[in-house]
């Protein structure tokens, strides 16, 4: 992973110091095959989320977490590390979320973020919008999953 | 809501049963303020998450559950009444995922799924491809959640 970050730590983080056209890699986090159960049970419950017996037979080949799980452990390692935890607003959406491979019980995972965007509010100039292009690996460099992320950052110097 | 479903039960839906055009509306689910503060502590830990007391004094006021959760309620109401049981092959992913609103505890939760789109796949015709342009409510009427699911399905008859 690279050891590139922000030269300012989350609390003191705000809209300007996302920069359009940065990468940056955080890790790691992972899940256990009773973990991915549990929350299947409880938000999707499909046999190959929940049932590791008929996992075992079914087309992956095993237990894989429900997409929304990926989604969540993306975003713990998102609000851990890249996330301001003093200017964030609140998240309008995401876009284009995609699961390439799926995420099994065990793997070290790790995220990549790269700024894509970034444009200060004209009606609230002490806010902006920010665009960032998230991805989640498995292992070295296995795609479990995709987005867009849109986010809402107060400014450090209103207008 | 509507009382409109399929004509075939969630055991005996295949491909072939989803209907461009077909709107189904399915409830009820809810969360508790302690649930709240569960998965954020786990998924998304930012204050308006996890702490009930910045939360009354911040930009919400009151606790607000994580997108991501909002999503995972969705997920669920979505595999109990919609998804089918037998065929559901895998999903892809989620496009225009939208927070529009935040889901507070005790909410009643209900959702609105309109089918927008099929295709039967040409390289693997024992499958299909399923747009759902997905919607969830609270209360009567208040969007807390919308995207667009896309959803491979096994057909009933190959080829």
């Amino acid at each position: 992973m690279s050891e590139a970050d922000f030269a300012v730590p989350l609390t003191d983080r705000y809209f300007e110091d996302y920069l359009a056209g940065a990468v940056y890699e955080y890790g790691y986090a992972s899940v256990t095959a009773d973990e991915i159960v549990e929350f299947a049970r409880r938000f999707d419950p499909q046999p190959m989320h929940v049932d590791p017996d008929w996992a075992a037979t079914g087309p992956f080949g095993g237990l894989i977490a429900s997409g929304w799980h990926t989604a969540g452990l993306f975003m713990r390692l998102y609000a851990d590390h890249y996330l301001s935890r003093v200017a964030s607003l609140a998240s309008p959406g995401i876009d284009e979320l995609r699961w390439p491979s799926p995420m099994r019980p065990g793997e070290k995972l790790w995220i990549r973020t790269t700024i894509t965007a970034t444009r200060r509010s004209r009606s609230k100039p002490d806010r902006g919008l920010v665009h960032t292009h998230g991805e989640m690996f498995a292992g070295d460099d296995r795609l479990v999953l995709s987005l867009t992320a849109l986010n809402f950052l107060k400014t450090r110097h209103a207008g």
